[in-house]
Formats: C-alpha cells, structure tokens, sequence
C-alpha cells in the first residue's frame, strides 16, 4: 500500500422519497440558489417540480439554469456563471446526471473567480473557494455526485478535459434510485459500463506494493456493477437493482477504490475523451470500445494482474497465467455485449483515417493528465486493437 | 437496499512517517490541547516523543493526560474532562487505540457540558458539540479513529456501555502502520478478530431487502483481515501486511458497511460486552468465543445468509445450505484457533455458574441499543454453545 490521504466530505441522503430534503439541505448554505438541470428529463418525470416545491419551502429564491447537455459544454458553463454571479447566488444545485453535476461544478468555482473558467482545466489557475453545490442524482454513472472531479467540453478547441480539486466535493446529495427508473436501457448500461471503467482504471494502473484491502472492494464493485445491470435488463423498473447500480457507481469513484493505490490515471479515459470530443458518442458506449482493447494492449505488461482480475471476478481458473488474463478480458467484452454496448470503434462508424487525430487529441489530454507512457504511435496501436481484435 | 444518510468527514492520512503532521493538523483547532495516550507503549517506541515535537513545532500549548486503560475506565474519563475544563482545552489529541480514542472522545463530549459525561451514555442527555478531535492509531481493531461510536466502562455499576453520534467523527486521523508493527502477535490477531466482528454483526442483522453492494464490500473485508492477519503472523514487522490490517480494521466500521442494511445491531459485542466487564478479557478474545456460539444459534433464522458467507469467504461450495453454513462458521472458528484466539468460554476461565449474571448485564445493554429478539434463557443458550459446541 502505498501513503494516501482519504477524505470525502459529502454527506449521501439516499433512497425513496429523499428529494423532498433538497430546500433545507441546500438553504443551509445561502437562500439565493442556482439551480442547474438538463435537457428536459427532469421536467418531464417531475423531478424538477419537486425541487422547487421543496426549495420554495425552504425559503430560497431560485435562479434557473436549465439545458446542460450529456458532454457538457464551455459555452453553457459559461452562461450559467454569469447567471450565478448576476443573483449573486450563494449556492448551486444540480439536477441530473453527471454531465449537469459537473457543469455546476464547473459554475461553483467560476462564479468566484473574475478569469475565464477554463483556465482551471488547461492548469493556468487554481480553484479557490468554490460555491457550496448540492445536487439531486438522476444516472448512475459518473460518480461526480460524491467525488471532486469534472468534466467539461470546450467545443471551439474540441477538448473534453477533466480535473478534481477537493474543494469540488459536493456537500449534500441526494441519490434517490426511483429517479433513474425511467433511464432507457442502453444508457442505464452506459453508466454501469463507466462506473467499471472507473474501477478497472485504477486496479490495472496502480502499480506495487498493490493494496489487497482495495482490490476485493474493487473486484466487488465490478461484479456488482454487472449483476445489477442485468437485472435491470429484465426488469428496467425494480428498484432494488436500480439502488444498488446507483450506489455502486458512486462508491466506483468517490475516491475510497483509489485510496493506498499510489499514482493511478486514466488511459481509458484519455482515449474515450477524444473520442466523444470528436463523434458526440455516449461516453459509456466510447468505454466499452476502449477498455478490451486497452487491456489487450496490458496483455504483456501485466498478466498477472489481469489473470487476478479474471479469476476472482469471472472465477477464469483453467488455463496458465496467460490464458486466464485473455479469458477475463473476453468475458467482459462478452458482457458488454450482452448488455448491448458496443466494443468496436466500426459500430461507433469513427474510421480508421481518424485515428492519428484522436491519438495526437488523446495525447494532449494526457499531458495535462500526467499519464506517462503514452505516444502518439500506441495510441494508434489501441484504437486499432478497438477496431480489429479478434 | 434500505434508505441510508452516510456522512463520514473524517481525513485520513495514511502511512509512513505521517506522525508530523500532527501538530499542524490539531492546531487548526486551536492552540490548547489536551493530549490523551495510554500506559505506556506510544512513550516507550518513541511515538509520544514525535508528537510532542510536532505539537511544539506547531505553537500548541499541550497538557497530557495519560494512563488510559484497555477498556477505558469512567474514573478516568470524568478525570480528563476536569483537566480540558481547567486548561480551557481548545482541542483533544488521542495518541493510542482504540480504547484511548474512546476515551478522548467522552472527554470531548464531556469537556463542554456541566452535567456528569456519563449520562449520555445512559440516555440522559445529548451530544452537544464536543470538542474537536484529532488521533494517532497505534493498534488496528476498532475502527474508532473513522467513527462516530465510543464505548466506556462504568468501573461502579460493571457496566461497558457505547453509543454513537455523528458529531464524534474524529476530525483528522493519522494512521502510521509502522505503530503497529510491534504490537504483540496475541494483540494484533485480537485486533483482526474485532474487525471481523464489526463486519459479521452487521452481515447478520439486516433484513432484507439485502445490499448486495455491502455484501461483497463485508466478505472483502473478512477474507483480507484473515489474510493480513495470516502474514503478520509469518512475518510481525511486513509493513505491508500492517498497513492492509489497519485500513482493512479501519473501513470495517467507518458506517460504510452499514449504508443501506437498514436497522443492524451489535448482539455479539453486547454479550461480549459484559465478558469484559466482569472479567477483564481482551476484548477480541471473547468476541472469537462469542461469534461462533452466536452465529451457531443463527444456523436454524438464516441458513441462506450464513452460506451465502461460506461460500463467498470460505469457498465452501459442497453439501446443501445447512451444511455449508455450518462449514462456514466451523471454517471461522479454525481460523480464530490457528491465530490463538480463545473460542470457549473455558478458555477464559469464565465459569458457567456466571451465566445468569452475565445474561442479566448484557440485557441491559441490549435494551440501551435496542437489539430486539433477546431474553435471559436466548443469551444463556447462547452462552452454554460458547461453552460446549462440538
């Protein structure tokens, strides 16, 4: 185990009937509120109308930034900081998924700042002290309601770019599992596909002493992440496997999988941005492109860690070392498959002519990121395993 | 899933040489601290020493007050509430286990009250807002360096009583392994053992809707303590080993496995409880006579959940539920033997003469938790199997 700090501020109010908590939770911070949502959902289903009875009752006076799409925009972060700073608001509240929490992340720290926000993300400011934020989850998927990270897209330069600052931790957020009954199946297996993506990024990028303690949690996570997805397959509306997708996404990356494990990145991630950058792909569906082949590509480097991860998650105990890492990476494509998310750069139609723009975009990423390792010839070399393999 | 609130602000700064941080950690807080240790082990391997010299370096004004006890005496909790009012203590810093932290956070509680700290512990009154606090782990085993959960001892009345309140989350935790590493090989295996208990009383006392995220969380967390605690067995001073037992020990019972399980309970630490307030046992020694005895008058209420824990922890898949559940448990009960903690009451020289007496004390804690279902002849019952089973 390598020296870690831990510590994650964000209090959970989960389960049914929780939203109606959001005005006192959010007042508890200023009573002038910013309340950022998306593209209609939540109207729709209403969530919304929920959220301002109860912010109505709690005695806020609330300022609407509706909109945020899935990938969310500079343009749209932008907007909805000079909102915040024209009610001089003293608190932001998300409604949605991770796309609107990071977006009001995002709003959080630049509504204190006088400089353009996007100096955060290319690493020429620092954050200082952002908004209070509290947020009402609508997809399992990100696990931005209890983490310190964002994700925003500057669409003039097409960089989807990403950081955490502790700062960015939301202080409430509400998780209510009924909010995500009505997520249409391929999105629902979008969001377990990320939240497996977060795990896997730090269980095959950390590196020894490896932490046994974090690996069987994380080895649990991916498991469950699978198991409720598929039965939600069967039945888009039982609530008990919608909670546990739900709090297994968050628990996928509130920081605790990474705790003890050293340095961790996210090469899978730094793929999958270029490429929902450049073709507007559902993040989840880039992912389950990337992560085979970006494992295939692991094969030499670290057998043994992907044999573990196969036998303990897909109980693989025939074959050698070897065999049994390829079994464990086949039978996740398999199970990305069966849950209808595609594992091939063709399905997503992006050609192969593409590839040494998404690489040189990737690699930007990555330099920002820190992930060492990386040039703009592997790269190619993933995204053609992601188009070819087998 | 059962709805959930998990709030946990506890930092944790883990690993080696993270003891100097201490004073700059604390004095956050303020400049006056009260300084709580144990017998003697933190000074005789120099740990004391080094806070000392960080609380100096950082401009504390510190007043100590050791000679805490395992199982923490009130006597001496009333005596270091009278020391942090009489210096007008800002903060507490807990330097030892779990029995010291306990300790400081009754002193934390009590120090900012006029009434006597004990009545919280009986109900009387409430946790108002305790004094800040801030520890150093020497031993892992309770959890209480990343909980909101005390337990004392009332010396006159031979009761060891312990509650919880979300205001006694340790403000910051320093968790250095290398304490650890000479702590005696009875101690630590006690240590493993008591994490193991925190994990199986919560395992044991939900009720469906189960939590299948915490399922597999918990079984991780039981197959690393006994692995762990295998290695330091081998090998007293593997670092690493230390560092996988004390955060394994820590996230045992920081209320993550407990988000979602609904109403659990502590029916093994509440008759364990009373072992050692009568007769001064370690306490992960009579929790390795307790759980077995417990969970074998469990067999016949949940038989599925009991070899659900074989199969996943044990790898016992032969036979039908019934004998795989008690496989499981005759599995545990080899594994408290194989790391020399007692499972008979025998061993600890408890004779069964006592048994009313004890069933009698632990009722009345049974009845302060609220733990349902138990009355004179269940914990009797429960008693003679810790004495004859097999």
């Amino acid at each position: 185990m390598h020296n870690f700090v831990f510590h994650n501020p964000t209090k959970i109010i989960f389960g049914r009937n929780t939203i109606p908590a959001i005005g006192t939770e959010t007042t508890a911070f200023g009573r002038r509120i910013l309340l950022v949502s998306g593209t209609g959902s939540a109207e729709k289903n209403g969530i919304l109308r929920q959220v301002r009875e109860s912010m109505a009752a709690a005695g806020a006076q609330v300022f609407e930034h509706p909109g945020v799409r899935s990938n969310p925009v500079l343009s749209h972060v932008r907007a909805g900081i000079a909102l915040a700073k024209k009610h001089d608001c003293e608190a932001v509240c998300a409604v949605g998924g991770g796309s609107v929490i990071d977006e009001a992340k995002a709003i959080c720290a630049g509504a204190v700042v006088n400089h353009d926000v996007w100096k955060f993300f290319i690493g020429k400011k620092s954050i200082t002290t952002p908004l209070p934020l509290t947020t009402i989850l609508t997809l399992a998927a990100s696990g931005s309601e209890m983490n310190s990270g964002m994700v925003i897209t500057n669409e003039e330069t097409r960089q989807k770019f990403g950081f955490g600052n502790k700062k960015l931790h939301p202080q409430v957020s509400i998780l209510d599992p009924t909010t995500t009954c009505t997520v249409p199946l391929d999105y629902t297996a979008y969001g377990a596909v990320d939240a497996i993506a977060h795990v896997l990024e730090f269980y095959f990028t950390t590196k020894e002493p490896f932490t046994p303690v974090q690996d069987r949690l994380m080895e649990g996570l991916v498991i469950n992440s699978m198991e409720c997805c598929n039965r939600i397959m069967l039945a888009p509306e039982d609530y008990q496997a919608r909670a546990d997708l739900m709090w297994a996404a968050t628990l996928a990356l509130n920081g605790l999988t990474a705790a003890g494990l050293g340095k961790v990145g996210f090469p899978m991630h730094m793929i999958e941005h270029s490429l929902s950058a450049f073709y507007d792909v559902a993040h989840g569906a880039g992912l389950s492109v990337v992560i085979p082949a970006w494992m295939r590509w692991q094969l030499d480097l670290q057998p043994e860690r992907l044999a573990q991860f196969a036998m303990r998650v897909f109980d693989c105990h025939d074959g050698n070392t070897a065999q049994r890492a390829n079994e464990g990476i086949d039978r996740l494509e398999q199970w990305f498959t069966s849950v209808n998310s595609p594992t091939r750069l063709k399905q997503l139609n992006i050609p192969e002519k593409d590839f040494p723009e998404i690489a040189c975009n990737a690699l930007t990423l990555g330099k920002i990121w820190r992930i060492d390792g990386y040039d703009q010839d592997k790269i190619e070399a993933i995204l053609r395993l992601a188009n070819t393999a087998n």
